[in-house]
Order: structure tokens, then sequence, then C-alpha cells
């Protein structure tokens, strides 16, 4: 079976743990690999900018001793003649060995999955998922950490359209985290992605004030959730106390301007800077970041041993060389079952969320809904909760 | 001497065909060859935007073991501060071991070609000439039919503006092949082209109704001409009716908006699918595209064994590998008399042409025109007919 | 210590002879490189389009047997989201072994130097230093000329927005040049250059009037200067007449349009052709020229033995060759005292030049002001006079 990387629920626990252990090995001689992959060819299709991410790949790619070609403008690709991203893939999929894609519209990274004969990994799909963010994001965790089991993660600043946060909180819950998520105004958690984290078993989301932080955190339009195994369900804020160094990361993201409609309320967070970082629970917290950068970090903590942004960056090289070699066959890693594995299809529903490939490409891209378990019935590619297809009764399912 | 590909009439029927065994030999182990070309640098200099013939130009050469440097958008170019295309050449051809020049004025890579010291392959003048697609379009034919002699061959959509359809069908002449070509409204194969058919020994150009075809192909707006050894040259329409399963391959082009004025009636054709297809002469057709397409062949067909639309993009990759190969001097090929080695040069006309390279950069390039036996002069670089120097006298030929 | 060039004023004359006998050594065989650099991976980081500059350096790399990764669109890059150029660098140079940076900030590439672990080249900083150029200029002169020592060079055009001119005017008084000034109008070098140059021990500027050559620049529109040892300062234009065959070289520059206002009287001067190298100071003269040419340089010269301007732009890859080998420390050279090293910090001053990059990203970029020896303070990244900081009377050094 192929490869592919859509989401990160298309790896299992087993494997995750084994990417971030190939690219420990890989890390100790990074320059060491340039003959892993001799006459293998990576397509970098970005129809949507993307610099670091692209030249992250690239470098992967370039030091396991691989060819890459590469199209990082939108305006000049055959898109902007009008050509369905199924003939691109096809196109570009008969040139390579290997597909990363970065597209703006959600799912199309599964469209592509589907048509290529080679491996395909999402470099991020409109407003879906960015998988090797988050594989980035657990593995810098993981190296300053120690370990991934049982971290009890901040996440902080615009959870509602900084979609990183929602594929790490999704993937830290797996490996029994305890998520503080602190954000401003309106741009807390969506509710499906709470869904998503109550549904792992023991998880609940309780709405607090954290005591004790008022000097840093002290304003109502802070809102903070505690989604932890053990937790309470509450409609009210209940007052919570973190222990002293009981934060072990916290995680920043920048406002997603350019995903925002400009009337949301923004209200406003503390720039995380020493003063934050004195305060009790975060003294031994690390810092980390998905970067760009705007202005949510002072530059004073650069230099501070807890600001591990930069080494982060930095990790989004192995884990992705790991990750090659790994969809490429050239190596073989645990494999357990993935939480998309659990997925069936459902049929009388249609994916109605008209930035998904699936819709704007109705009648190239064929269309599914599949649910997980109990859950909602879903469009396979954008993962948004799909709706009755007529009248508002499913179609029966077929025997 | 060296070796460039500047139109497909560069090639003589021996060295096609030994570039598509080459091509075969090279397919059978695509990823044995990246010690081919150590040491080498291609230059991908594409001054106007094609990322899918970039892309399949720069897969053959990694492919080949060799690097390349890439010069992709025209905005960010030295172009764009007002150098000349010879300026450009001079040094990117100094950089390199090979040049690939796409160029939006017609005569650009015979201008470059002329300059250069090393080798100069055409990926697309303007509106002169893509002969590595021509030469793709013929090696698809080989492979999907076994031969490349003696076809019938039909062109579908626009061939005014289809560029591809012109030297495609200058090439198959060549080979023996007829030519159906069926177009719409005003669309249809221009008179140059038709003229230059006319010339191959035993041709002629008749003006057809198909019979039979009327459910698929009715309307009065839809002419057809029928080029083929032994047909009748006439100025009024006659019936023809084609053999079950006579037609070997089918070749569809989209609209070129991008070249069209805007006041061109486009008609219509009938989209290219499976009813289509079950008409008795095209049951046993391959269908061909260039791509990208947009609309005009039916998704449902894409399952469909005579679909090769995108086995003929996949060969794109072989059939340059061979080309870069011969150009280089790294393979020998049979010579033979190429068509281009007809023409002789002739004084007393100039080029018109107001996008003709000799034209746009008066002065920079010397401007040429030249004549293939008895034919009327043509400016050397962009192919279009001369006109008469001076007062409609042409000067004396030198002695 | 780290390797890096920010400056042409970073090298030592014996590190400059050093590196121009290294390329001496690679063209003799270029292709003969492939295997220098294995594993070794360069950022070509173009945050201001220059594709020349780009490939140039690209090629060296590929041949040397490097890697390349490229950002060479603006608009795409993470500084489009608001990134800090230091951000930028410090997640670059963790994927890379080595930065290529062009920027449209004076000084970006110092500050680049300062924040990478690994080697930083300045492949031109806004209006401050494209220090690479004037090492590719002095290359040619001396492949030219056969030496460096003592030439007689004129330049010749927009004196006073091409940069490339200053820095190759400072280089040459360094070897005991002496310097023929030719400009248009208000295009003439800038005092802070001549200033530069009279620093030189025993270099003096002249305005001259040159005698016998008023039929090639007979305007007096057209100012001359002869910088040179022994020169006399004076504040009228005195005759002076220049021995046949005397002038070794002239360095030709297009008006750099992209950097004036729009106000400046342009003047003009005469077109280099042959009547101009006819004159009888010029009959041996070398034609160099930094490329791109805009009509500068008649086309007529391009067949000339004495235009070398083509052979300077391939000596481009050479030369950078030698470079990138000497900063990633893969060669030795003859080290000697590099005119930077003579710098020293001073306080109390402060850089207002709003193109800076420390006044650009102020708070992120640590301001600096040194001079060399008693020369005025300048801002150690864009080499601008710097003001006293405060109320006219600078800070106390500390102690």
């Amino acid at each position: 079976m192929k490869r592919d990387l859509v989401t990160i629920d298309d790896l299992s626990d087993e494997t995750l743990l084994g990417l971030m252990d190939l690219a420990d090995r890989i890390r100790r001689q990074l320059r060491g690999h340039a003959a892993d992959l001799p006459g293998t060819l990576m397509g970098s299709l970005f129809l949507e900018p993307s610099t670091r991410t692209r030249l992250s790949f690239e470098t992967a790619m370039l030091r396991l001793g691989g060819r890459v070609i590469t199209s990082s403008d939108p305006k000049t690709s055959s898109a902007s003649k009008g050509e369905s991203l199924s003939d691109t893939i096809r196109i570009v999929d008969s040139y390579v060995d290997l597909t990363i894609l970065r597209h703006p519209a959600a799912g199309a990274a599964r469209a592509a999955a589907q048509i290529a004969e080679g491996p395909v990994i999402n470099a991020g799909d409109g407003s879906h998922e960015h998988p090797t963010q988050t594989l980035c994001d657990l593995y810098a965790l993981r190296c300053e950490r120690g370990r991934l089991a049982d971290l009890r993660v901040a996440l902080y600043g615009d959870l509602r359209y900084g979609r990183t946060t929602h594929s790490l909180a999704r993937a830290l819950v797996r490996f029994g985290a305890s998520v503080l998520a602190i954000s401003q105004g309106d741009l807390q958690l969506p509710k499906f992605v709470l869904n998503d984290l109550r549904r792992e078993p023991g998880y609940a989301v309780a709405p607090v004030a954290l005591v004790g932080l008022e000097s840093v955190l002290s304003r109502p339009e802070v809102p903070a959730l505690w989604i932890s195994r053990g937790a309470k369900e509450s409609s009210e804020v209940r007052p919570m106390s973190l222990d002293p160094d009981s934060i072990d990361a916290i995680y920043v993201t920048r406002l997603q301007k350019e995903r925002m409609s400009g009337a949301e309320p923004l209200g406003s967070l503390p720039i995380l800077d020493h003063r934050f970082l004195a305060a009790p629970p975060f003294r031994q917290t690390v810092v980390l970041h998905p970067l760009p950068r705007v202005g949510e970090i002072a530059r004073e903590l650069d230099q501070d041993p807890r600001a591990a942004y930069f080494r982060q960056a930095a990790l989004g090289v192995p884990i992705r060389m790991a990750l090659i070699l790994w969809c490429l066959g050239a190596v073989d890693l645990p494999a357990g079952a993935a939480p998309r594995a659990r997925d069936s299809v459902v049929h009388g529903f249609r994916c109605e969320n008209a930035g998904c490939i699936s819709v704007l490409e109705r009648g190239t891209i064929p269309p599914e809904v599949t649910r997980r378990g109990a859950d909602d019935p879903r469009c396979a590619y954008c993962e948004e909760t799909a709706v009755l297809a007529y009248g508002g009764r499913p179609f029966p399912e077929p025997a």
C-alpha cells in the first residue's frame, strides 16, 4: 500500500514515534545521508505560496541525495489556464517519485493522494491541515522535553484560525497531554475541535480563570480552557491554580490575518516576554512557535534557553527527512492502527464547504463522506461536517 | 556542428526515429540514467510562463544526472531592465552546457541558437513553434500505434491558434499520414499550414462532410478537411465516408483564448466523450491532447484505455531525455537530410511580423529571409512570409 | 572565525589575489570540480530580484557539486507576512551550509552575517554594496590586463547611482590604480566616495578637461575627474592630455533609473563605439560593463576583441566558485589585514539612513557605529555617515 501523509491522523502513535526515532538518528549525522536516495525525484508543487515550508522540504530531499523540481508561483502554473488539480497531479506524478503539495483548497491533498501513483505529502491544504508542521511541533516537544507522553502544554494566541493549534491539540491528547488553551476575544478553539478532544476517552473541557496569573493574564476578555483527563465539563468559569513549573511548553501563534474577515474583535493578549515567563507555572516552560512571528514573542526572549522556536524550525528538516524516507518505502517503521483507519464511508450526506476541493472541482473529484465510530459524518476531504443530501433523509446504505 | 532544436524541421526523419528508439530504451529503465550526464548544467530560461514544459525538461535533465539553473519569472529577469535577448543568451550560455528557452517572440529560439556556443532547445517561441511538444506527440503516436508510417489522424478543436496542431500536421505528412482536420467556426487550419501540407508530394486538401457522423458532428458550422495522398482539391464540400475503425488517433486541443482577439466567432465542437468514440470510425481511436485541457474531453474517458493523454504527457520525459543526450553529443543518431537543410538565403525581402524577434530587436538580431525550394520567401526566424524590401522589386541576389 | 563577504573591504589584498589565483586554477578545468563540495547546501535568498547574479551563484555552487535551495520571489516569502530579516536568516541558516543574500535594505548582509552561524555572502544590499560584482570586475581586469597593480581605468556613465563603480574605484586605488571618472550631468561620483579615495596615501582628485578628446567628449556638461597618486587637488578644471594607448580599461555603466528620483538632469554621454575607441588614449582599452546594458555600448563593438564584457560576465562563475570554497573553509588562502579590520566601534552616534536595515528593523538589529582610523563615524551596516545621537554631544566612550 502507498504511504501518503494527508492528515496527522494517517499516522498511528507507533509510526509517529518511529519517525521521531528515525529523525533522532538522522540528526546525529545530518550531512551523512547524501547517498540515501540517489536518482530519486521530488515534485515540490506549491500552488499557494509558502517559502519556509517549501525550503524545508527541499532541504530535506537534497540532504537525502535526491533531486527536486519546483513550481512555486501559482500565477505561472497550468492552474492559471484553468486546469483541474487532478490533471496537474496526474502529470507531475508521472514525472516524479514523490509529490509535496500545497494548495489553497481544503482536502486537496487527499484528492491528490487518491489520483497519484506515487506518495503525496500534504504541505498545507487551505484551512484544513498542515500535518508536517504538527509532526515538527510534536518532535520539537519530544526533543525539548525528552518525552511525548502526558505533557502539559499551553496553546496561546489565535486558536481559531491558527490551524496548526487544532492539529497539535488533537495529536497531543492521543499521547495523554493536558492542554491549556489561552486565546483572545473571539479567537478561541472552535467547537468542532473541542468536540474532537472530548471524544478522547476520559477527556473533558473546563473553562477556567487562572489563579495567581492576574499579573500577566488578568483580563476577562482572555478566556482559558483546561482540556484534560479528569477535567470537569462546566458552563461557568471556575478558578484554577496551576502548580509552579507545571507547564511543560507554551505554543504561541500569530494572528492569521489573511484568514480573517476583518470583522472579528481581536482582543489582545500580553506579549510573551521575561515577565510572562517569570509567573510560577511558566518558569520551566519551553516556548514554541510555528513561525513566522510578528510581535507575539518579545525579542528579549531569543537568547533565553527556554526559547525553542528556532530549534523547532531547524527540526523541521530531520523530521521531514524521516518522513520522506518512510513515504518512499526506503525504511520500515512500526505500523499500528492510525485514527484514520477507523473511518467508514456513509451515504446520503454531502459536503457543502465552498472551500473544499470536492465542491470546487465537483465532477472531477468523487465526493465521499465518512464517519469515525459514532461521530457525525464528515467530508472525507475537508473533514467539515457533512449535511443530509436529500430532503433531510439520508440515503439508505448500500447492502 | 552544434546540435540545436529550433523547429521540428531541424530533424531528419532518420534522426526523429532515432530519438524515439533511444527514448524507448530509456523508458525501459527511466531511473537508471542518473550517471549519464555528471557535471552537466542546463539553463532553464522561461521568459514566458509554462510550468508543465519547464518541469518536464527539468525532470529529464535531473533523471540524466545533470543539474539545472532556472529562471521562470519574466518580471524578475534582466529582460525587465531592458536587456536584449541576445545579451541574456550570451551570459546564460556562458554559465551552462545547454539552454532551454521559452520566449514570447516568434523566432527567439533561432536567434538564441545563433548566438549561443552551447546547444539551444526551443521550448516554445511565441506563435511560432514548440518542437518538443511535437516530438512528444509523434512519440506518443508511435508508442500507442506501434508505428509512425501512414497513420490516419484527426485533429480536433482550435486548429487556428493551437500551434501544436500545425507542427504535428507538417510532421505527420512527412511520414505519409492522412489528416482529418475538424475545427469550429473560424478556428480552422490556417492557409499557410495547408499550403505547406499541399507541398508534400502527392498531397491534396479536400473539404468534406463526414457521412454517418451526423449524430456527433452534424452541424454545418463544423468544417472538416481531408488532407491525404490521393485526396482531390475542391472548392465545394463533398461527402466522405470513413471506414469503421479507420481513425488511428484523434488529437484534441483547447481554445487558445490567450492568443485570441476576442472577436473570433468560436462556434462549438462536441465534447469528446464515450458517445463520440462510439461512432464507427473512432471506435479504435486513441485520444491525445497536449494538455492542459479545460473541458474538451469528458472526464468519463479518463479511465478508458483509448484515453492516451496522460500516457502522452509522461512520454515527454523520456523523449526529452533522448533529445538532451543527442544535443549534448552524448549519443550519435542516424543523420539524414533535415527539411531545414533545403533552405537557402534570399535577398531583397524583409520580415514585417511585429511579433518576430528580428523585428522586435532590430539592430541586434541580423535579419534573414530564406526559401525552401520554390516556396515563397520566409523570415528565417518566425517563418512568416517575407515582403519585398524596396518598392516592390527584390534586390538582385549577390553573385 | 567565520568567513563572510559583506563588503569588498572584508578581503585583504592578499586574500583578493589568492581568490583570483584559485579562480585561475578552477577556470582551467571548470567542469572538473563536481566533487568538490558533496553534500553541501547553499541557500539562495533573493528578497529583491536579480536573475543574473542569482544564476551566477547557483551555477558556481552546482559546478562545485553542491546543491541549492532558492527563494527568488519576494512576494511569496515570509517577509510578506511581516517576518523580520533576522528571523528569516536564522531559519534558512539552520537549513543550509552557506547563505547568499540579496536584500533591498542597505546593511542587510552585515546583519545577516551577525545572525547566521554559517557564512553569508552579500549579493547586493540596497544602495550599499555588491562585493561579488566588484570581485568579478577586478578579476576581469586582471585576466584582461595580466595584472591588477597600477592600472589606468576609466569609469564611464552613471557614477552616482551605479554603486558598482564606487566599490570598484575604492578597490582599484588599493592596488595603485589611476582612475579617470567620466560622467554626465549630475551623475558624478558622490563626495563620500571621492573622500574615501583621497584617504588612500598620496591620492588626490583633479577636475580635468581631456585635451584632444573634443571629438568624442567635447561637451562641457561631461565632467571628468583624474584620481591618482600625484594628481593635484584643484577647484578649477585644468586641461589634461592622456598619452596614446594609456587607458587600460573603460568600465561602462547604465543609468540606474530604478534608483533615480526622476528629477536629476541626466545630461548625455556619447555611446561607446568604434569611433570612441579610435581616440588615441583608448586604442588599447578593454571595455567592461557589469551588464545588463541598455544602449551605452554600440552593438558593433560586440565582435571587437577589446569588448570584454561578455568574458567578464563568464568570469563571474569561477571567481564565485573560488569565493564559495573559501567561505566554506574548503581552501585556505593568504590572510593579510583587511581594511575592515581597522574599524573600531564608537559611541554616541546613530544612523539616520531610512534605507538602512538597522533603522528599518530597529529593536531587532543592534545598532553599531564604527570609525576607520580618523574617518568620520559611520553606521557599521549601511556605511552612511552617522550623526550625533543626543543634542550634539557624543556619549562618552565606555571605559
